[in-house]
Formats: structure tokens, sequence, C-alpha cells
């Protein structure tokens, strides 16, 4: 009988149609979880977003962005790329509903839950920021209050708004609120919205960590990884949200905002990882419609595959 | 009296046509309906969309796109364009949740009530399809069951899916059940989505008349019409979803199906509604990230023209 | 042990990195062809290409443009959809090289003639038009020589290039004087290349019987029906270049030529298939770089599914 | 010594930087006219644009498409292409001002008479339509009143702005007033704005003859035909606003109108010339900023190939 | 009072921020400017550009990025943005006439001079910079000679065309030598045309400072500031054009220039004006047509956001 | 006679159709090499590209970039650009064979020693990498063994793919195995593909010295510089892949790599380059239907620029 690699359609719906099925990095797809330590998961879902949609897509973009990276190692001894030194599977996408954020977090959770039951990593692709709340939910269920890095343009504080809960800019709140995240190991690199300073009060006096763009261009990035490492400790999840990036490097997002990270800062930020205690890393945000040249697809591929390389 | 907010327009010219304040059709931006007979309504939303979103930004481009339109009557005995002949205002956007479908379906339904409370007629800018309900519930609510004409590549008949009783692509079956919509006098224009026959089926089994593309191209645009006119009466109301044209001539929209009418074809539909007893009309699923060049949001202003042209 | 659904990697290259995984309209993406009748192959190449390079991307684009088209059927009797009455399997890429046209050809013959040894029926998507050469080989390996229908907008007769027998614009020649093609039951329908009409001597010298685009809007889509069925007979192959169609329709491609077919007239043409002893099919030239909205890449894909349809 | 093969650069501006040198169908590039009848010449200018600007590189936009076009003969007694048999030459670019309208109008005409003063036949490449007026004024001073075809969406029939005699807009009723078009010979073909029925009124008023795209539609192209042979007699100039044509087919132009010409309509008006005595035609408004995958160039290179062929 | 033609904004979200009728920061769109101290001013021209055209549609872009940038603050207590602070309306666009230079500068000083005369800072929303010398010579006719910092890649001191006094390479030199700008007070801050040497002579030759990018590069952006303290001082207008950023960050423009300033460095640039006497702002060069994903228009959006915070 | 400008066209083929034939930077198109020491080469060539095709449209699109950079000087007694004293001619392309790797090898290698027989220096624009085998192959004739600079993301040091003795990603290697480049005075600047380690080692071993774009960023520009000059010495060739810098700064590349140089680190490496004995410049891989707003072929354009500039 022939495995199945994708989720089984909900009944209604025929599938998430815009589910991105093949796998990435070569590795296996399947849903077998045996052989696995990590599991790439696809968030093909963007109903929370207030501003531009179209993140439902990311996951499909990073995936084929892949091919513009892979390449075996030349090395005639040694055929195999250097992430196959560790056992990853693309578990394909967890199956969402587009239009009910709340449905969509649940089954997030649970894919999430699915893949920790098994001893395997999660690695998320993105998807809106809300899903976070569900990836979260689920490593903290399984090792307790988080320590967390997000590296985000915005603190994600904000209140909730009517009928919701929880929606992309405001997840993090909702996590600390409910103590799935430790405030006091957690910090936010990267925030640089000028119009947001009453927020940004509210985030400190949670005892959130905060490094924003301006320390990091006067500091370094060193300075950052200095932080990160002094706050955070046991059971870290990494929650990475591509407009930490300036929009120059990475256009195809939902909310851009001027000023932020280049493409070598990101890097050397993932890098800088190395040895960290991680549970769980996702990338998100990622909005192919307003990509060009798949250069946000290709940046936030390269950025799961350096966190691959930081785990070895 | 309203203050005009934008430059006056020199005499040659028409204004400045790529003004960024204006208005559509460079008709009065106001809430005051006193003096109005038709209103311009935004409904900006696009989160029933199950596969390409972005149709939140449609009534922004549509309104932009005017600009590409708008021509004073070059005659110096009348120098108003044709439209100033009816007293049309633009009333900006209704206030939607972008999460929270049901709650916009009413807040849709509750804006289009208000123009109708003030006698002005409704012609709406989307945003999903799922609106075309909100307004139909509103206008039944006013005339009682209608007769409507749907232009649309797709039947907009399937049943529900979980925690959802309306959705883009189910909004008519809805609003037959309810008895918004009388069947027996509701015809729907553009059908031709190969992979949907048991869905015909159950449309054809309402009591909807159905004409497909193939019949159009066949039988002429005249036969359509002359089946629009044989079917609806009174209270009738009329929703285009721009995916009826052809990719080639609307590639901004959510769910293209090749095979579509072409430009002329619509305008030639829409020209013909001529006479008939129109109560509100819409032009929905206009989706400018999908767009090039805005042809597909300029095709959906001067369908907005035409129908104000056909009211003379 | 998981099958593996993709090409084993060359050695020296790490695979096709443009190659296009997951699978086509929802079906099973396998090698196992032991319930198969159909089999999607994809031919992601475009080295014989002398203008617009890119039809490498075309079999991955195809295979997402299909998250469009895909719908079950709404009968809660009949949940599958229509095409699941047919055996068809996606049994990915042929493992392709990109700079090398004759091996790429003999690899596309193999490819196919894997399939038709388990009675599978091939359905080919590209990838430049050179490789129908090696999907009409394989088949006149079985079946003897072919009638063909290539509905295209130019004659692919040309002459050969210094070293290379055969490449997108000659493969038809090199086809009919190899004997794989019958030139008596050859039709070729969509020609309109102005400056060509040596060329076209040459090809009704051969005794291919031609339909240009000026024969069908004067005559209409039925008499190239009619054409097409008094022409061909059994072991028929259809060779559809996107590039029959008109830029408008299908600005993806790599030779686009205005005055081509709309797209309601190919579809018409291909549902005007039906009943033929069909034996492999494929749709060429698609280039995603070209394409925008997805417009191309759909209708590539919404041909596919009729032709599926037209199997029933 | 080399011939110069572009126009001396005026002193403060260091030339029309966005000239487009080089040379259209690989005839030869050379202001030496003494062995050609026909040249090209591009003019790279849109200063009279009210809405989108950008016509001014649709010379270098329409001259790189030619690639996409070129072939030679595939006769081995016959190597060159068809237009070979024309003795046609690329003169370069007219030395424009960008900002200068009244300037840049007397230098089109200047360099129309200098073509016409060597008895070669002007093919314009625009660049925005007002400069139609230079080229008639050109022409109309060796010829005596033309006749004309205008292809258009637009009559150009409006009143002057201030402080500007001609614009893209009224460049016909400038040449009518002026004696340079007779009216009497003078027909539009492709009128279809809507909001323009005054201006109709006065075009019909001034005896020219109008054929819309609906009459188009209802009795065939060749009724367009025949009413320009019945009108138009000797010394005809064909002046071409690409937005005749649909903006699906030419999305890249500077004010669109929907409900078009298809591409096939346009082939078969510029092919239906033939026979007739033509001293000068253009094709303008090709807008390439607002083009995608060259549709629009291809189609206006296409058109000018067209032309060259009714010339045999 | 000024009637309010946009919804209603939701409590917890800002309004619906994809509204197409909203102006410029959510604040008054009015002629009134008794409650203002600062106006927002559109200047949509493009007429004086000798390369790609486009910035007419420069005020529409930058208003419509804001929407992507505006968020209320969270604070209870403090519902209002911080510019609420400020008294800040959007005026409108100035009425200009795109193919007439000259009007349109005397339209565009008299348009500033409307708002000096109501004592409202001018701050304006480009288009091509040759309308700077519009609003410097507005400004100077109240203060006297001004100082200037112009951010920019180009010195804009160019000799005068024939015909045409001032255009978009030469505004500042026509500035200086009226009059309206004292040399000895200002500063050109991004200079980088390789191929300019003269013309930068000329430039130092007249008094102005200039700082290079390369000053900015190997100094810092402190250096700039400093820089710029000691040259201007009372009366001080800050002229930006967007081609002083990179293309990376800001390609849409119509003469980019590589080798410029990076998003945070042009912010840091505009926060450091802070406490100094400026009388007048704007933002220049936008050009939507080679913008992508909003990425030009979003940091023109940002950068005014962060002028008015300065003035905090 | 007029002299021809273009390459003759190919017996089979009509020429390379995408051959860019205006010339670079006004100077003369010529083939006559008699008073020039250096020739702009245009290489339209990408059939060695693994990844996304489309270099062969390289040169014509960096040709039509420089018109947003030429500017004439702006002093009354020099008014000739700064490039004038240096003689510089357009060559025109080489006639190149797109789907012939090693023909298309030994014509470029044979273009350009034609140009070295006139004792003129090869200024080559791609065009995919593999091209700069041939360039140097034939300055190593002439100059024997070179020093090489190779400003790339990637070694281009792999193993020879079956039946391709080079291709893009391997160039270097066989230079180096023939004897044509001199690894102990060659250098690669701007590595740093993460999962090419083992490809690294064996660059290394090869002796040539690798500057990485993290040593750049953590010891700066002028390290770079310092290294290049003390390893290269006589007969340099300086190679510049422009995906060595950022896919933000540079999109329209076939492998672009995230993390690269910005475009003043590149501009700075090449002014760098002042006074060294350089006998062969490149810019490759400019790949332009990924391209948006002419930013990176505008790069590349100033590169050359700055490049003849640094020969002053």
């Amino acid at each position: 009988m022939e495995p199945k690699i994708w989720p089984e359609r909900a009944d209604w719906q025929g599938g998430s149609s815009f589910n991105s099925l093949f796998p990435f990095m070569d590795i296996p797809a399947t849903r077998d979880l045996s052989n696995a330590d990590y599991a790439i998961l696809g968030l093909p879902f963007d109903g929370s977003t207030l501003l531009r949609p179209g993140a439902r897509f990311g996951p499909r973009a990073i995936r084929a962005a892949f091919s513009l990276l892979d390449r075996y190692s030349d090395n005639p001894q040694q055929r195999d790329p250097p992430y196959s030194q560790l056992r990853v599977v693309d578990y394909g996408d967890a199956p969402l509903v587009s239009y009910h954020p709340e449905e969509t977090l649940a089954r997030t959770q649970q894919a999430v839950e699915t893949l920790l039951g098994a001893d395997v990593q999660p690695i998320c692709l993105g998807g809106d920021h809300s899903l976070s709340l569900g990836c979260v939910r689920a490593c903290a269920a399984k090792y307790g209050p988080l320590a967390l890095v997000m590296l985000d343009a915005h603190p994600d504080f904000w209140t909730s708004p009517p009928n919701l809960t929880a929606y992309h800019s405001n997840w993090l709140r909702v996590a600390v609120e409910e103590g799935a995240v430790d405030p006091n190991r957690c910090i936010h690199v990267g925030f640089r919205r000028s119009n947001s300073m009453t927020i940004l009060d509210r985030v400190l006096a949670s005892n959130i960590t905060v490094v924003t763009t301006d320390d990091v261009r006067r500091l370094g990035v060193g300075h950052a990884l200095e932080a990160i490492r002094k706050v955070v400790g046991e059971s870290l999840y990494i929650s990475l949200d591509i407009d930490c990036v300036d929009p120059a490097f990475a256009p195809g997002t939902g909310v851009p905002e001027v000023g932020g990270f280049t493409s070598i800062e990101i890097l050397e930020l993932v890098r800088g990882l190395k040895g960290l205690p991680v549970v769980g890393f996702d990338v998100m945000e990622v909005s192919p419609a307003y990509d060009h040249a798949e250069i946000t697809a290709l940046l936030a591929a390269t950025l799961v595959y350096e966190y691959l390389m930081s785990r070895l």
C-alpha cells in the first residue's frame, strides 16, 4: 500500500488547496516519524492577518525555494548533504481551516503535539504568526513554560480584538499570560516600530527582554546573541517572523517594516543559536504574492537550513 | 453642504486624474445620503476565500482605477459627465472584520440597510463574494424575495463548511434556502466549471436558471439577455463576480477559471440590463495582488460605470 | 519502507533542482504503475529553446496551478472528483539533463517507454517541445507509426541546426522523417506565423494537414475538429504547445505569437477529442517566469483535466 | 569613418537616454537613406500624456520584441526574410525633448520631412499619440491633405488645454482643423469610450467616419475594411494607437480602455490595408512599464511586420 | 466642522487599514487650515523627468502605503497615535499640469504659499524634484533665504536645458542663484554619482557643503548629522529625494543610483533632524510603476511619519 | 557601404535573436578595432545553467540600463563623459549557440582572441559564468597563466557533469587544471555557500586564496583589497559573477545566494582595482527575467563603468 504523504482532506473542502506537498530539502516526505528527529511542518494559513494576506502560500514557496539552495556534497566519499547527518522528514502540512482562526490554532497545536509525541522536533513553515501560539502551547505541554527567542519587527503584544483571543499581533502576549512562555526567559530581537512606544512599555513591564534593531546596529549582532544566551535557558523555542528582516531583503510579507535586519545579520543570528537547547523552531509570515524573484522564500529556506546546521 | 476635499478640476482636464484623494468617479465622498439615489459602498474583506486571498484590497483598486476612465463631457454646454445626471455618492467602506466572516456579514447587511433606509440603492465593490449574502439579505428585508442575476464562473451553491454557514462558494444556496432570493426568478450566467457537474445538478434542481459560457458562445450574448429578461421580475439584484470574465481579461481574482467572458461580452451583458427594475448591484472578487497594469480593476470600474449609465 | 516518489538524483547534479514533485490533482504520487491507466510525467527541460528559456519550471507550475482547479464533487454519495473514475497517478519528473538535448531526449523516451511498458498512457507536462519527439518515439515503438494532432502556433518543421538533430522548432519534421509519425494521419492546428510561408509549403508538401488560426476563425472550431477526425486514425498522439493560444491567455511561454486561440477555443478543441483513440498526450512550453497570476499554468492544468475528462 | 547610427546628443541633455538604438528586424541601422524605401523612426516621448506615462520607452521595447518574431526564411534558395524584398532601414530615434511638447512636435515633423525628402516612407514607433500630428503635418506638406485611418479607442478630438495646442487626446482635431487631414477621407476605427458621447457627436459633425468596436463585433472586420476602402483615397496615412486593442492583449499603454479589439482582429485590420496607397504608418502609445511578458511590444512589432508585408 | 468621510475606526483595530478613502495617517482630509500646524500636500507631477517617468503617481502610493504603518496606540488611556499630538491635516493635491513644467512650478509655489499664509508647515509628497523649487520659493518669500538639507543621490546642479529654467536635475542651482537658498547654510547629503565629478566641483564652488555616501559609510550617520547641524541655521527646508536611498530599498524612482543609503541610515538621518528649526519638508521622486510590494512607498510614508515625530 | 555592427547570422538560426545590439555608454558600436583599447563584448548564453535560466538576455539588459547612468560632463570645456578619455568601443555580441555549451565556449574564446589580437582589452557582459573559461583561455594564450580575482558567491569548483567538461559551476576548476589560471595568484572573494564546505576544502587545497563574505563583514572591504593585492600579480583577469551581491541588490540572477555584498561593498571592491594590471574583465550571470526595476542590470552597468574609471 502506498503511504499517503499529505493530510487527509477535510470533508467539505477538498483539503487546503494551497497546501505544498513536495518535500523540503529532498528529505523524505512521510508521516512515518519512526526514523526522524526533526520534522518540517507546513502551516498554510493567514486568516488572522489584518493587512496584506497571502502567507497561506508561504509553506509552498519556501519548499520550492529550497531547490535554489540544495546541493549535494561534492565529496565522492560523502555524497550526502550535511543535513543528511540529521534525521529530518517533511511531514507535509497541517490541515488548517482558512476562515477559522481558533479551529486552526487547535489543529496546529494538535499537529505539533503529534510530532512531539514521537520525540520529533517541529520545524514549522508559516503561515501567519498567530500559529506560533499553537506551537508553543504544544511544546509547553511537553516541556513546561518555555524560554523563547522571537525575531520580529513587532512585539505581538497587542490586546485581543473582539471575538478573537489570539491573532498574529498578540500571540506572544497570550502565550505569556497563559504561562506557555516564561517572560523572564523570553527575548524579543528586532523591535523597531516607531509608533508603538506604549506597547513597548507593556512588553518591558511583562519582564520580556527587548533588543531593538537600533541596539543591533549600535552594538552588533554579537550583543544580541549575548543577550539571548543570558536570558534564555532550557526548553527554548525560536520563532522567526520574516518581517524582522528589512523589506529590501524580504518584501514578501504581510506587514513590512522598514529599517530591519539585513540578510547577513539574520543569518548570523540564526547561526548564533548553535548549542542552545532548542525544542522547536518556526519561520513565519512569508507571503509569496508580495515576493519577487523568490528572494524572500529563498531567505526563509536558507534560515531553516542554517538552523538545521546549527543542530549538528 | 459637503466641503469638497479635492482640488478643483482644471477646465479642460477633468482634474489631475491621478489624485490620491478623490472618491469613485469624482462623485461626493460623504455619509450624507439626503441627496443621493445611489451609493458606492466598499466591502474590503476576503476572510471566506479558500484559495488566493487579497480581495480586501479590491475596493481601493477599483476606486483608483476609475482615474483611468473618468472624463468630463467635452461639451461646453454640458461640462459634467453623463453620470452626473444621477445622484450618486461614495459612502466609503463598511467597517468589516477581516478574521470574522459572520460578524462581517452582519455588518455588511447593516451598512446596506442604512443605505436602503435612506432610499438609496447600494452599489457594492468587493471583497469576497460571501458578502453578497449580506446585500441580498438587506434588500430582501425591504423588498421581499429578490429576483437575482448572478454573473459568475461558479455556482456558489456548495454545502456549508463546518462552523460557517456562508462563504464565498455557497452564498447563493444560503440566500435561496433562506428565502432572500426566489430561485424561480434567479438566473446564473457564466457557469463553466467542468468538475462541478454534480453541483450543477443541484443548482438546476433548485429551479435556478443557468446559462453557461458555452451557451453564450453558441447562442450569443443576446440569448443570455433574453433569458435574463424572461426569468427575472421585480426587485432584481445583480451580483457580478469578476471571475465570470476570463483570466486574460481579469487575472486579479481569487479563483480564476479559464474559458470565461471577454471584456466585450461582459460589457454587453451589463449594458443589457437597461430598463430592468434593479434594487442593488455589486462587483466582487477583485484581488489586486494578482492584477497587472490595473486591467482587472479598470474592468470592474468600467462595469460600475456602465451599470450606472444603464440607469439613465 | 517508504517508496521514493521522485527520480534518483544524477550523480553529479543533485537532481534536477527544478523538479516539481508534489502530485497533480491530488492523485497518488507514485512510481508504482500497477494500478494506473494514465500517468502524469513532468519533463522539466528547456535546453533546446532558442528564445526565452524557462520551460524547465513548467511542470512545477502546472502542478501548483491545479490547486486553483481541484474540487471534489459535492455529492455526499460521490465524494471523489470525476477524474477519480480514471486510474491516474503522478509519476513525478523524468531525470533530464539541462545542458544536453540529446541525452535528455533519450531519457524522455526511456521514461515514456517505462510507462507504456506497464500499459499506462503518458500525460506529459513540459518542458520544451523537442521532448515530444521522445514521447512519439516511445509511442511509435509500441504502436507503430502514429497519427498526430499538433496544436501549435509554429510548424516545428525547420531544418536541423549544426550538431543537433532535434530541437523545439523541428521535432515534428524529425518525427515524420523517422517514420514515428505518419504525415498522412498528421494534422497541425493553429499555424499562424506570417513570416514562415516557405516553411508552410514544406509542411504541406510532406502531406501533413494544416488548419490555421485564420481557418478556425472563419470556419469555427467545429471545422478544425472535423478536419482532425477526418485525418487521424488509430494510435493517435496529441501534442499541445501552449503557444497555440494567444499571449493574452498564455503569456508564460518561450516564443509567444500574437493572434492565437482564445481559452474557450482551445478548451473546445481538447474537449472535442472525446472518443478518439489517443495513446499519449502532452502540454508543452509553459514558462512560468513569463506568466502572471498563474493564468498560463492554470490553463495548462485545465487542459490536462479536460483531456482526462474526455477519456471517460 | 564609422557612420553614426544614432541622433546627435542635444547639448544640455546627453541625448534622450531612453533612446533605443538597436535596429528593428535586423535591417540596417543607418542614417543613409539612399537605398531605402521605408524607414523605421523611433519617437521616444510621452510628455503630453495626462494619465500613465512611459511611452517614451515604447520604441526601445518594440525593437527588442522583434527578436521574438524574426525568423529567416527556411528556404535554402531564399535565405532572407520576406521583408528583405523591401528596402527598409532603421533610422534610429528622433531627438525629442521630454519636457517640451511643442519643440518635440516640431522635431518629429522635421525628422519625418527628412525621410520624405529622400522619398522614404516613415514607419514611426511611439511614443505618445500627439506626435502623429508631426507625422501628418510632414506628410501633408508633401502630399497635400491626407486621407487617414486612425485605429484608436479614443477619438483624439478634445479641445486644447491651456498653453498647449496639441496633445495626445486632440491631435486629430488639430490635424483636421489645420487641413493636414481631410475629414471626408478620414475614418476612425475602434471608438468605444462610453463616457465620450458628446465628443463623438463632434467627431461625426466634422465629417469623419467612425466605426466603433461594437460595429466591428456585430458586422465583422470585413465591414470595417469595406468602410475604410470606401472612405479613404490617395495619400493615406495610417495611425494605430495600440489602445485600440483590448487591455488583455495590450496592457502596456497609457490609457487602457476595456472592450477593444482582439489581437486577431487588429491583425486582420492591418493585413486588410493591402493595396491601399499609404504614405506613412505609425504604431503609438506602447508603454512598457505596464506591459508584461512583452506581449504588448510583441503585438506592436508584429503589426509593423504585417504592415510591411502588406506593401509587397 | 469637517464631516468625517470614512468609517469610524473599530475600537481595537484602528479601522480597516486597507480602506480606500482615508487620507494620509487618518488625519483629517480638509482644505480648512484653521486648526492645522502641518499639512500634507501632494504634488503629482513628473513632467521634468528626463529618464523613467511615473512620479505623478507618487502621492497616491505614499498615502496608500501609510495603511501598512498606521497603528493607534494600544494604551487605553491614550488611544490616539502619537502624531495626533500634532495638528496635521491632509490638504490633498496641488492642481498641477502634467505637460507644463513652468505652470506647474508656479502652482506648486502658490499652493505652498497658501499653507504658509495660514501658518501651516508644508509636508510635500512628490512628484519630481523640480517642484521643490516651488516649495523653497514659497518658503523663502516668507522666511528669507533658507537653510537647506538636500538628501539626494544627485547634486541637482546641472545647467538649464533649452526653454526650461528649472527641471528635476537643476532645481537647487536655480534656487541658489535666485537667492531662495543660502548656499552657505546648504548641505547636500548622499552625493555618489561617479560620472559627475565636474558637477561636484561646481557645487562645492558655490559654497554648498557636500557629504557623500562614502563619507557616511566611512564616518557614520552621526558625522552627517553633525555636518548638518554645523551648516544649517534658521529657516531650514528639508528636501528628500528618495533616490538618496539604494535601489534595493527604493526601486520605485526615476533615476536610481546604486550605492545609496540603507533604510536604517535614512531613518537615522531623518530622526536626527529633531530640534532643528524646519519650515518645510518634502519627500520626492517616488515612482510606483517601478516599485514592488510597496516597499518604496512604505519607506517614503515612514520617513514622513518619522519627520512628524521629530517635531514633537 | 554601411559597416555591419552585429554578428553574422548563423545559417540555421537567424542569429541569436536575444542579441543586444545597441551600444553601451554611447560609445561607438563597431567591429573596427583600430582605434580601441577596450571593447565591450556581449555573451548572450545560459545553456550551462542548472537552475534559473535567462542570462542570455543579460547583455541586452546591461546595455539598456546604461541609459539610466549615462551623463555627459556638465563642463562646457569638457563636454564628453570621463570615459571618453578611454578608447572604448562596443563590439556587439559573440555569435553563440544556445544549446551547445562546448561550441559556445569555443566561439567565446575565439571572439576574445580577436579582440586581444588587436591589442584590445575585452570587457564581457554575460551570460552564464561558464563563458569566463573561454575568456581566460584566450587571455592565457596571449599572456600565459593568469592571475585571477573571482567575485562570486560560489567557488565554481565542482566536478564535471557527464558529457560536459565545463559548466557555470566548475569553470574555475577547469581553468586551474588547464593552467590558464595560476592558483597561487588566484583569489576568490565572496564565498558564502554554507552547504559547500567540502568544496571549500578542495578550493583551498588547490592553493587558491578565499575571502568569504564573513571575512569582509568582520574585517572590511579594505581587508579584501589588501588580500587581492597580495595575491595577484601581472596578467590579471577579473571575473565578477553578479550573484556575489546579495539578492536584495541583485535579484536578477540564476542562483541567488542570500547574505552577499551590498551595492556599496561591490562598488568599493571594483574601485579598489585601480592600478592593478588587468588584462580582461567580465560581469556575468545577469538574468533580467528575475530582475525588477532594472536594479540588477543597473548595478552591472555601473560596475562596468567603475571598472573603466579605474583604468584612467
